[in-house]
């Protein structure tokens, strides 16, 4: 297998966690990386190769504007590696705007995609997570995009998560079909005229039903996506933390809580962002996994993990066919 | 005071628990309940007087068709009861589509209300609850309607709250001026410029700002508003769900969560959506409470003190003076 090429210099907690997690992803797992970045900057590699890239294009840069200008950035490197036939994928935990540019830009979209999306794994106590996109790509849509996204995220739930016939459905704010803002009632009626390979347009779903195994694949506008998406952490993340308030409160309750450290720890890390190692850009023309930009180590190892297993299986072969049946 | 005239036969709990709840409000908080409902459906009413109203609007009902047909409807009555000066409030768990419509055929607007908005409170762990609008009412917006639902937040943010400043945040993907759909932008510059009576326009937040104290009004169009909220809704539930299932998993985490029970059902308590007492329609000549289709007698109850508290603070006289001086 071609290596990932991992962004060294993106994200809050780069390069030093990036350097660790890409290494551990190539020592621990046998994953062949490629760092991109300012070596002076990288320390501490290990066996690693390394790409040079003079620039950094930072976490609240304009993105379109720094890819353009910034040829010789991390993240244009990155995306370039992939399109020369160096790298297999790309992962980076910087600029999420500028992660998406790069690649559009370097590696081109997949014949007849419209839009690229971010696929993003939602956990589902119990049960395999949900994919939800667009999570934040595009902030405004076609209907005819989401009919797409539909198609491109039942290949990644298939790809991604092992689901043989994925159930595809609309976000809105209520069941029936006539209820949501104009751009969904008319989704609704594309979705439902649509073509799916091997999955299924189930109709509307609600907010509610984001972490539940109702749905395995959930389809929006990257505006909504967005906010449900970062809603549903600040949710989790407000409840997790008044919780272990809650129970440092008191001597006898702090002794219970250690007791059931174990289940916290499962819990922690089941509703944990970092634990499905990053969103994925579908559409396009090569595996794009972009990463929280607080990602530590384990999250990129992770990440490059999931980058490694897309290429694996062949998911931009799988999306290219899918839109070109579905189109 | 007059008395709050309660819808008794709307709600998934309904009769029953609505009688019940309406009673502990009459009985235990001396606040004057005044049931509308189906007499033969209503028992143990104690002293509580009832208006007939023969007809009930379904939970699942097309909301304008239904209020303009059924004019006997419990939901119906229950507004005429407001605009007629015989009740100082209307609260319903009911069909929510139908008890905005009801308010706003009966009632009326206030004077220069563009559109009604939904308001809803966000539970903040630690600090005072965040108000968002709209949660539901209106699932297309302009940025004109944005800016009116801002200043009648900050007036519902004190009146309910007792924020004496609050600072109204619009819900964006991003901080940047320049983020979000070409609805956000364009409200982002309206707001900017818009005047607000004592309160400040502090610019965009994002979902994971929901459940935080970073802001304490939240605008955004009622499409995105429900999405967020009852994803909001369903993360804490998923959680909480996710951490009872494991504590009863092992006789040793069994005990533990039982130690840790007082600590439990505070949380529960605070950030279940019943703590709060229902949703305020905003901009109706009225007070309209809507609480949640599952409310039980606690959460009626509740609904009711915080209509009756409504009426006390003037909400309505004071919409009335911000949306006067706002436009």
């Amino acid at each position: 297998m071609l290596p990932i090429a991992v962004d060294a210099m993106g994200g809050d907690n780069a390069p030093g966690e990036i350097v660790a997690g890409a290494r551990r992803a190539q020592e621990d797992h046998g994953i062949p990386v490629l760092l991109v970045g300012r070596p002076e900057d990288l320390t501490d590699v290990g066996d690693l190769e390394v790409i040079e890239a003079s620039e950094v294009i930072a976490m609240d840069a304009e993105p379109g504007a720094s890819v353009r200008r910034m040829k010789d950035s991390s993240l244009v490197r990155a995306a370039e590696a992939v399109r020369d036939g160096r790298a297999s994928a790309m992962v980076s935990a910087g600029n999420t705007g500028a992660t998406m540019a790069s690649a559009l830009l370097r590696m081109g979209r997949i014949s007849g995609v419209a839009r690229p999306a971010i696929a993003t794994l939602l956990p589902t106590p119990g049960s395999t997570p949900t994919v939800l996109l667009d999570s934040g790509a595009n902030a405004e849509c076609s209907p005819e995009w989401l009919v797409q996204f539909g198609q491109m995220g039942a290949v990644f739930a298939r790809d991604r998560l092992g689901i043989e016939r994925p159930r595809v459905a609309l976000l809105s704010i209520g069941e029936e079909p006539g209820k949501g803002s104009p751009l969904v009632k008319e989704a609704y009626a594309a979705l439902s005229a649509a073509e799916f390979v091997g999955a299924e347009f189930i109709g509307n779903v609600e907010g509610r039903d984001l972490l539940t195994d109702a749905v395995d694949v959930i389809v929006t506008d990257g505006f909504t996506g967005n906010v449900a998406l970062k809603t549903a952490e600040g949710a989790l993340k407000a409840l997790m933390t008044a919780l272990l308030t809650a129970m440092a409160g008191r001597p006898e309750a702090l002794a219970a809580a250690e007791v059931l450290s174990p289940e916290l720890d499962d819990l922690y890390r089941e509703f944990h962002p970092d634990t499905y190692g990053g969103a994925m850009l579908l559409g396009v023309r090569g595996v794009c996994i972009i990463s929280h930009g607080s990602t530590g180590a384990t999250a990129m190892a992770n990440a490059i993990l999931t980058g490694a297993e897309m290429v694996r299986a062949d998911v931009v072969g799988h999306l290219t066919e899918a839109v070109a049946v579905g189109s």
